[in-house]
C-alpha cells in the first residue's frame, strides 16, 4: 500500500541567502531548503541538502534572499475600497463621516472584492499571513482569502454599544455578536485546507458593554482562538475610560481590572499604555500590534522600545487603507525603525540611531507576527516542519545596491519591487512579480466599479483640492 | 531663410490627467502639454491642445497623470556606495568611522559611479533636478549628471577646520576651499546644454572658519550662485555654537549675526531652530531643505509647519544613502506628511491628521524645490516657457486604487513602481520604466565592484548581525 506521502510534490530552492528567523537566528549565506508538499523537511547549506534530495525538482534561486513570509497583524481587509476617501481630516470626519457610512454601507460582494484587492497589495509587498482588524461580511472575506491562496485570522468588526452608530450597526445585543461569530467559526474555522482562521473581534472599548467583552473572552476560551481588539488608541479613549469605568488610567488598566487581558489577545496600537499598563500586557502575555504609519498618521508613539524591554511580543501591522493608504509591510518595517529611532528626539533631545536595529524588526515582522496571530508552531520562520511560506527576494536591483550589510538591507533599503515571488503552504502564489492566483487586472477593474458604487450609495462627499478643469 | 526653431521636434503628449503645479493650482482632468525641443510651448485641455498643434507627434497617454519632475534639494551623490555603511549606530561612530574614511578615500571614479548609481534611483523615483549636497570630487559627479539626463546643482563638500578630520582634508585654507570652488564654477557651470549648474558648499558651521563663511557669501554672490549647507541639525551643534561663538542660541542666530542668511541659501534640515530663527529665515528668504526619513533616523523633528507658516519656502530632501538608505522622493512626501501629522502627539497628546495635507506636500516635492534650487523661472511647474521636466505616473496598479481623491494619492498611495516614464530637459530618460540614458545592469554591475573596494580601501569594519553560516 503505497504512502499518501508519495505524491507529495518534492522540491528544493537552492543557492539562495537564507535568513531562517529560527531561535538561534542562523542565516545561510548559501542555503537551500526542502519543501514536501506543504512542509519545509529540510533547511540548510545547499550542498548538504541537494545531496539529501537529489530526486526533487530543483529551482536555482541564484543567489537571491529567502525569507519567511511576513505576517501582518492589523490589516482592515474590508477598507481597501475606502482607500482615499478619508485623507487629511480630522478623527471625527474620519470615523463618523467616512469610516462608520462606508462600512455600513458595505455588501459581501464589496467585502470580497475589498478582500482581493488589498491581498494583491499583501502579496507584493511579502505577506503571507494576515490578521484581520475586524471587518464586514467574514464569508466574503473568507472566500477573497481562499482565492489568493493567502493564511489569515478573520474575524467579524463587533459594536454592542457606543453614541452615534449608523443605524444598521445600532440595534445588535452582546448575545447576538457572540452568536454571529460563533456561527463564522462553524463554518470557515480551518478552512481552505487550514489556511483560514476564525477569531473573535471586539471593535474598541467605547463601543463594548462588559457583557460583550466577557461573553468574548469566555468564548475565545471556549474555541481556543483569539481576539483582535483596538486598545488604547488615542488619549480621549483613556480619559473616557477612566471617568466613566472607574479606573486610574485607561483601556489597559480597565480590561486587566476585568480580566480580559490574556495570552491570546492581539492588542492592535496601544499607543497610549503607561509603565504599568506595558508591565500588564507583558504579565499575561497579550500581543502588540504595532502599525507605525496609522501611528504617525492619526494616534501617536506608541512605546514600542519599552514593551519590547518588558518583554512584550510586539508585531507589526498596516492598519486599513484610509489610515495609511500604504499596505505594505516592507514599509512598515522601515517606519517601525524610523519613528522609534526619532522618538527619542522630543523627549531626551536626541534622536537614538540605535534602537530598533534591523534584527528586531525582522523578528516584528516574522516570528513575532506568528506569535501574535498564535500560529508559531507553523509559521514565522523556515524551520524543519513548519509550513513552507516564504518571500524570495532579489536584492540585485536599484533600490538594494550596494550590499555592505544583507541584514539592514531587508529592513532599510528593501522595498516592494525587491519582492520577486512568494509561496503560501507550499504552493507559489507570486513568481517573478506576477500574482499566479487571481487576475489582477480583472480585481482591478472590479474594486474601481465596486468602490464607485459604495462611496454613491454612501452618500460620502469628498472635498475638492487644487483648481480641477 | 528657415529659422533655427523648424528642426525642433514638436511632441504632444494627450489625453493625461495633468497636474500643473502652476500658481493657480490648475490641474486639468483631460489635458495635454505641446513640448517643442526641450520648452514647453502649450498646457491645456486636450482637444485645444491638439487642434492647435496637428502636425506634431502625438503620445496617448491614456489617462494617466503627468506632473512636473520632483526636485530633491539635498541628496549626497557621492554617499551611494556607502549605503548600508552605518545602519543602527550612534552618530559619532557614524561620522567618524564609517562617514569620514569612507568619503576621504573615494576617487573621482568612485564619485562618477556613485553619482550614476544614486541617479538611476533618482530617476525610477521621479526626480529631474537635484541639489547636490556636497560631496567629493565634482567633476566625476558632473560626468554621470550629463550622461544620465539630468538637471543639477552640483557642490563640493567643504571644510576648512574642525577637530578629528582625515588627514587628507585636514590642512585646506578658506582660500583653497574658495579658488577649488571658482574653478569648478568655471568648468562645469552651464554645462550638459544648461542642465548642470555649480554651487557653493559649506558642510556645516563646525567646519568653518568665519572667514570661510565670508568668502563663501561674497563669491556665491559675485557668481550670481547658490549656497548649499547643512545648518542647525543636532542640538548640540547649537550648544557648540552658543559655547564658542557668543550667540544666545545657534547656528541661525549666528548666521544671521555675521549677515550669512541671504536667499541664496539652501539650509538643508534645519531641525533645531527657535521661533525668532524661523522668522529669521522666513526675513532673509533663505529655503529650507526637509530630510524627513534622515530626520526620524538621526536629527529630530523639523518645526516644518512652522517654516511653511512662517513663509519659508521649504522643500524636500533625501540626504545621502548611509543617512536614509531609501533615495525616493516619494518616499520622503508620505514621510513628511505622516511626520509631521505625528509631530503635535507629543507636545498636544494628539496628532494633527490635517497638517501639511497633500497639496502643501506636492508643492514641496516640485515648486518649492524649483525655488530652492534658485531655477524657478525654468523647472517646478507645467508652464508655457518653462522647461519640459515631467513626468508620467500610471495610477491603475495594485497600489493607487482605487482613485477617490487624485491629489492625495499622488502623495499617500504613489510608490516608485508608479513612475513610469521621465523626462528632462525634453528629452525622455526613462520610458515605462526603463532608464534610457544609461545601462542599468552595467552601472549596478560597476557600483558592486567599486563599493566593495572602497570600504576595504577605507578600512571600514561592519559589525556581524545574526548567526551567519
Amino acid at each position: 500500500m503505497a504512502s499518501t506521502t508519495t505524491y507529495r510534490r518534492l522540491l528544493v530552492l537552492h543557492n539562495a541567502f537564507i535568513v531562517t528567523m529560527d531561535p538561534e537566528s542562523r542565516v545561510f549565506r548559501r542555503g537551500a531548503i526542502a519543501v514536501e508538499g506543504d512542509t519545509i523537511v529540510a533547511v540548510g547549506p545547499s550542498d548538504e541538502v541537494l545531496d539529501k534530495f537529489s530526486s526533487a525538482q530543483l529551482v536555482d534561486l541564484q543567489s537571491q534572499f529567502l525569507l519567511p513570509g511576513f505576517v501582518n497583524t492589523h490589516v482592515h481587509t474590508s477598507q481597501q475600497l475606502g482607500r482615499g476617501i478619508a485623507d487629511d481630516v480630522d478623527l471625527l470626519t474620519w470615523l463618523h463621516r467616512r469610516i462608520w457610512p462606508y462600512e455600513s454601507n458595505m455588501t459581501p460582494h464589496d467585502s470580497y472584492i475589498s478582500t482581493l484587492l488589498c491581498g494583491i497589495e499583501l502579496i507584493h509587498s511579502g505577506v503571507t499571513c494576515f490578521a484581520e482588524a475586524g471587518g464586514q461580511h467574514v464569508s466574503g472575506m473568507a472566500r477573497a482569502v481562499e482565492e489568493l491562496g493567502l493564511r489569515a485570522c478573520l474575524a467579524e468588526s463587533i459594536m454592542d454599544s457606543g453614541e452615534g452608530l449608523p443605524v444598521a450597526w445600532a440595534n445588535r445585543t452582546a448575545q447576538q455578536c457572540i452568536q454571529s461569530q460563533k456561527e463564522l467559526y462553524k463554518k470557515h474555522n480551518n478552512s481552505a485546507e487550514g489556511r483560514i482562521r476564525i477569531w473573535f473581534g471586539i471593535r474598541q472599548i467605547m463601543n463594548s458593554t462588559d457583557l460583550l467583552l466577557k461573553e468574548t473572552r469566555d468564548a475565545a476560551k471556549e474555541l481556543k482562538t483569539g481576539i483582535q481588539m483596538h486598545v488604547a488608541e488615542i488619549a480621549s479613549e483613556n480619559q473616557h475610560v477612566a471617568s466613566t469605568r472607574a479606573v486610574d488610567h485607561g483601556t489597559v488598566a480597565y480590561l486587566e481590572k476585568i480580566k480580559f487581558l490574556e495570552d491570546n489577545l492581539l492588542a492592535a496600537h496601544s499607543v497610549w499604555v503607561n509603565e504599568g499598563e506595558v508591565h500588564s500586557l507583558a504579565k499575561a502575555g497579550v500581543k502588540v500590534s504595532h502599525c507605525p504609519a496609522a501611528a504617525m498618521h492619526m494616534l501617536g508613539f506608541a512605546p514600542v522600545r519599552e514593551m519590547l524591554d518588558a518583554g512584550v511580543c510586539v508585531s507589526l501591522g498596516t492598519d486599513g487603507a484610509p489610515s495609511n493608504n500604504r499596505m505594505s509591510i516592507v514599509d512598515e518595517m522601515y517606519l517601525a525603525s524610523l519613528i522609534n529611532k526619532g522618538r527619542d528626539a522630543f523627549s531626551k533631545g536626541a534622536c537614538d540611531p540605535t534602537a530598533l536595529p534591523a534584527e528586531t524588526i525582522l523578528k516584528m515582522a516574522t516570528i513575532n507576527g506568528a506569535k501574535s496571530v498564535l500560529w508559531d508552531n507553523e509559521i514565522g520562520s523556515l524551520e524543519i516542519g513548519k509550513k513552507a511560506d516564504m518571500i524570495v527576494v532579489n536584492p540585485s536591483l536599484w533600490s538594494m545596491v550596494p550590499l555592505h550589510d544583507c541584514i539592514s538591507s531587508l529592513v532599510y533599503c528593501m522595498r516592494s519591487e525587491n519582492i520577486v515571488s512568494v509561496m503560501c503552504d507550499g504552493r507559489w502564489i507570486m513568481k517573478d512579480n506576477k500574482i499566479l492566483t487571481v487576475d489582477e487586472k480583472e480585481v482591478i477593474s472590479m474594486a474601481k466599479q465596486a468602490s464607485a458604487e459604495l462611496i454613491k450609495r454612501a452618500g460620502i462627499q469628498m472635498p475638492s483640492r487644487m483648481n480641477i478643469l
